[in-house]
């Protein structure tokens, strides 16, 4: 729905997102908000292209360039001094039956979470093949420091600078009082086993892409080979965007 | 499904949970969990009749009774000199179009909340008609203070004892960080207006009745006529059932 | 310190603050911060004089009424037409070596806590003669609803509407994952034993007075027979001073 | 006061704890809990000396060798099997009217925090020169990913694997709202400015070492050349250490 799409100048067609990077643009220029940023990154995940994240409404925590500064920055960026904000990606596999199912590249995180009217769902949590923890919850979270902005922040999740090589796990309505959000080497993986199923339980990528998950399903979250190289006119400031969005720090 | 039914003797049919009332037993015995006495408790909410909540399995927040002292607790009854915990309810208004649409009893709490793969809601909360806060989120509950320890509790509210006179709203996953969980009079009244409402947004009731909200419902709380009389052997100890259930207290 | 002191007008001469009740004022006011009030409030507990808590500063939790609004407010008070916003107190007894030690009145709270440069202390919290847990913190927090926006809010607790008949309990950095804010009725007795006392460990009512405690202290807080008078213009809007003085509910 | 400190063998004299590496031993034994061993490694932070922490009493966060098993765990390491445990030190540098003051290595944590019967200090926060917050609050704590599982969790920071190049800023007690744990890469550096000083704020490095605040001093905190190098006689298990000393995960 929040498709960053392009028209083919020769056909006058619009592109399907997944065949972007086919054209082998020079740069990106997404314009909308996050949620149209996090669909251009996951679709230009595997390219070296810069994305320019322009945000048509208010600051976003991704799409920090206002339009009237978008000449500017592509400007800037022809002369070599536009600033690369380079955001890692986290990779998800979806492990089926015991096999691969499935992987996805996610910039802020991968949830998984009970439907509205379900009981809580039970999972159990390894870090590189320990156990952390087996609880029952309506989910959990697994976050790039980017994502920890995003929805991580709700489930009280700490904020994580964006360059830190690390991953945040945080659980979603826990019944339990014995855990807390755990933060992890950017090198290590996470595996989310789902142990009993609510009805309508599923895995959400970057809040839009989504599968729905069976018993037995195994998730296990690394870092990926990708990254995102967000374009701005100067160095981000990560606690200016929180005090714009969240009142961060205010009185 | 966790259904609280009892057999017509006569009959030998089951007879279903709305009938139960009509039968005016003495006493109910609820063999269960408490999903089971939940259910057994909004049945008999609008009587008189006292519940002794059995728990088959391990101790429950509302089924303290082991199966063992089952004979024990209903000779102590026979005897008077069984323990009355009283219960205040909640009543929940649902209203639709400006109109009431429908009302419920709860035990524990009334959850509002999105389905798995939905953005988030959008809630505007008032007390006694003054605005407390309107933001984005996940969900909202407002719990007795039994349902302290229920949802509430994963959701990052405080314990409340039983016999407060109180209602507790907290929000689920809420994108500010301006928002704290707040504890109200019994005789205040909590309205929760929905905003925005996205795909599958549920009102739930003790986690068991639930009915899909449309944009502009509103959903008013406040104390219940009713209550539920919780029979036991001996005086409730909430900080025992919390050191066995949660490992309250524990290092 | 911060004394709400009056000029005797015979002899010019300042008022001691413990003194100032024998003069029988049929309305205080209070000139300063909340500091100001919470000093004005305790020494004037005993009586039934109402007090206008004049800011003159920036708007307070309890001295909401603007300078400029003042003459207006004694008007309305002589006209019968202001509003008297009654707020409970609690009652604090220092038990040392078994015996009664000192009572205080508080409006906000009562705080047991460490020094700056101590290790923890270790403490055990009764509710009405029952254990409700035992653990090492910093400290511990019991305090009235008026005092929830108080200290009690830095230590994660929730916040209580004035008019609820109850106090809420805090733990002050707890080295343990397994406990939570508690909300008791307002006729309970909340018992904090000192069990370890480490090097300056000080009872502290309102963040004013203080006294160091000894091992084996008994702290019991319970409701006071008497409460403060708060004079007002108009209705108080807990959630409008929250919003001024929090960002409460902005994003 | 819970002092790591060898007998000289000719002159059967306690050694003063600063003079402990001029001695160069090969191995150090630690006999105690976690306070002996965060001792023991801020002394021989600046050597590559191995550290068995053995604990005498209950399993602790760093002493995870009981005492049955040091024979084997000096014979493992002899034969070259015993498992590293390389753990990063944090560098603290007090600047003072602008200049050097001192500096200290901390193992765990350095907590800049005001007295017991003081009022509330105002802090500045910044990132890499950027400001964070500036904030009133009981105080702030830096915490190596070590220190995770110490001081900061009562103040509700998050868990860090200790393998992880970062640190976490968490505020004690801050009245606002808007401020959450910060974990920041390994590389940055933290600066804790105290704008406003009250009675008797101090500077402590791992619960230890402690120095008294004043107006306008700051507080830089950076990675440690030094790193602690744990002698085990197998890999370190976080969680089973959670699980053992915070009922980590345990219902």
């Amino acid at each position: 729905e929040s498709a960053a799409y392009l028209v083919d100048m020769e056909t006058i067609e619009p592109i399907d997102r997944t065949d972007l990077p086919k054209y082998e643009p020079d740069l990106v220029i997404s314009l909308g908000g996050d949620g149209t940023l996090l669909s251009a990154a996951r679709a230009f995940a595997q390219t070296n292209t810069p994305i320019v994240g322009v945000n048509l409404g208010s600051l976003g925590f991704l799409t920090e360039v206002p339009v009237n500064e978008l000449y500017e920055t592509i400007e800037a960026w022809m002369q070599g001094s536009a600033v690369l904000d380079e955001r890692s990606l986290m990779c998800a596999e979806l492990v089926r039956d015991g096999r691969h199912f499935r992987t996805w590249d996610a910039l802020n995180d991968v949830v998984i979470a009970k439907g509205a009217i379900a009981r809580m769902g039970e999972f159990t949590i390894k870090l590189d093949g320990q156990l952390v923890a087996g609880f029952r919850a309506d989910g959990v979270i697994v976050s790039t420091p980017t994502g920890s902005t995003a929805y991580t922040l709700g489930a009280g999740g700490p904020i994580l600078m964006p360059q830190l090589d690390a991953m945040v796990l945080t659980a979603i309505c826990p019944h339990l009082l014995t855990i807390r959000p755990i933060v992890v080497p950017g090198d290590a993986e996470i595996c989310v086993a789902v142990d009993v199923v609510p009805h309508e339980t599923y895995l959400t990528v970057d809040g839009q892409e989504a599968v729905e998950l069976l018993l037995g399903d195994a998730i296990y979250c690394r870092r990926s080979k990708h990254s995102v190289k967000l374009l701005r006119l100067r160095p981000n400031g990560l606690f200016n965007v929180l005090r714009s969005k969240l009142s961060w720090g205010s009185r």
